[in-house]
């Protein structure tokens, strides 16, 4: 019998394994246009917190009582769509669970790149994505450009890192700790900045004493007003995530904004969900850059479907490095 | 003999007449590529208060005891350059002054549009091309479009309005007083925002219950905050100036940048600086709409070169309604 994670009760605040429960599913019959997928490998993401809240957001909240969903990797063992056939390894969102019948057109069958199925979970999906699309489209980097990056050490961010050196840009990342500087370090990172050591916009000017030309930001507050103080003419920003502000209700404080006037700065955020059409693109570089390791993937793999809210809860008390998966 | 006002010593705070002195000027002979003009308007202008420090910014400061500078129109009195004539009227920087010699290639003859010279100044010059590249080329302001402009009775303000209602946008106007709002309804403005009259949150999201695709920033702090609460998805911020912080020092806060995410919205400083080579197509369809009466500009004219200092001194007094011009 297929079973799923439902959502027992909403968290308030940090949440713990009993608002999750396992439950026996009954999977509808497939239908025109269906398939039946056996998961392989499930995603955790920060992202669900907000989903567990009932708050319409860009991504509808979890219903209470029913199965959760989330990122998946898995093969088709019935088909009734074209195009899908039995032992296909697809990409979907009937994660939480061991199987699932999913509209083919809401699944995506992994491209030959000669990577490791769960890799589209992590580096080769929305994360790499994120960073790629972020970087290149949202922020216009270019080689010669020099990059700051915020939460580097991340698995946006040191995505990012590595994206930006693929591409022959300057990069200064700023991670929180000397481990997670060595490991931004490792990333090849032209300059790191320990956020927790010192006044941050002296250490960024320090690092980037030309100036920057773009900010990835996965923090905000003092880091985009750090890099709207040392940003060059035509800088542009890309606004991933503003960490610093998710659990506090103080509004941000910006000494430099005015600099956007003089120095012609462009800030703009941005969802990779709106990539959906171009992830030819990423595949093709990002699969390439694997291949020759410009780019490396770091996994913290937890096993079993039972394993999940704890590899869900690990995410926020630092239990993994890189993306945090299950296998199943 | 010429003469041209000079900057006597710099002013601290709001600057008075004693600062600016008027003296006689040797006039260099036209050598080659140069022109000689003899002013008929001087322009005045809010940003050379700035110039009048000592410190970088995208314009030079001026120089203790030299002639100071400024937008100027007048006529070409003696030529050395091809395309200048005796009797050319042009735009050029050689302002503060009766007399003028300049380098040809700095000067622009002024188009034929039927308009009158000093409109160069204004509505024609720097203002109206601010309001024009600032919403349609920054911010990618389009038919159908809800725009929200700050300090829409001032002079870009004012421009932008006319300008949005000329392109069939749907515009919601802010200014301060009872008075200010009615010239804004008058432009054409669909709603207008009194924000010295309540909450300016409350105000907006009810004038513009669908929220807003587009804001005209000339204000900065509390505006900006409104707009990025209110903004819809993929909205686009053209940042023009942020008043509010001129003068002073407190950091700007917001509480809702986070929406930037979300919503995918895009914040655009800019300088009108970077669209000299466009200025054609601000001419066409600005000529355009003056003639229609679609756009109308007003001007506050002060005569004689020896009033120069006291129109200038007026813009901070509120003593301008639309652009404030010397007539010689």
């Amino acid at each position: 019998m297929p079973k799923a994670w439902h959502l027992k009760s909403r968290p308030d605040g940090m949440p713990s394994a009993d608002k999750f429960e396992l439950k026996d599913i009954d999977l509808p019959s497939v239908a025109e246009d269906m398939i039946r997928v056996r998961n392989g490998w499930l995603s955790v993401d920060p992202y669900m917190r907000g989903r567990m809240n009932d708050v319409k957001s860009y991504v509808p909240p979890f219903q209470l009582g029913q199965p959760m969903e989330g990122g998946a990797v898995g093969e088709v063992v019935e088909s009734r769509a074209e195009g899908f056939a039995p032992g296909d390894l697809v990409l979907h969102m009937g994660g939480w669970r061991d199987e699932a019948v999913v509209p083919a057109q809401a699944a995506r069958k992994l491209p030959e790149l000669g990577a490791e199925p769960q890799q589209f979970l992590g580096i080769l999906g929305t994360t790499g994505a994120t960073a790629y699309f972020g970087l290149l489209d949202v922020a216009s980097a270019k080689e010669g450009d020099i990059v700051f990056v915020s939460a580097a050490a991340g698995a946006v961010g040191s995505a990012a890192v590595q994206i930006a050196k693929a591409k022959r840009m300057t990069v200064i990342g700023s991670a929180g700790g000397e481990q997670k500087c060595d490991y931004v370090r490792a990333l090849g990172a032209d300059a790191v900045i320990d956020y927790r050591a010192g006044d941050l916009l002296r250490s960024l000017s320090g690092a980037a004493p030309q100036g920057i030309d773009v900010y990835f930001d996965n923090v905000g507050g003092d880091h985009l007003d750090a890099a709207l103080a040392v940003a060059r003419n035509y800088a542009r920003f890309a606004i991933c995530g503003m960490i610093e502000g998710y659990n506090k209700r103080e509004p941000t404080s910006l000494r430099f904004l005015m600099r956007v006037i003089a120095a012609r700065i462009r800030i703009q955020g941005f969802l990779v969900f709106d990539y959906q059409s171009r992830m030819d693109e990423f595949y093709r570089d990002m699969g390439a850059w694997l291949k020759t390791g410009a780019v490396k993937s770091r996994e913290t793999v937890v096993e079993g479907l039972e394993q999940t809210p704890e590899a869900f809860l690990g995410l926020f008390k630092g239990a993994n490095v890189g993306k945090m998966l299950v296998k199943l």
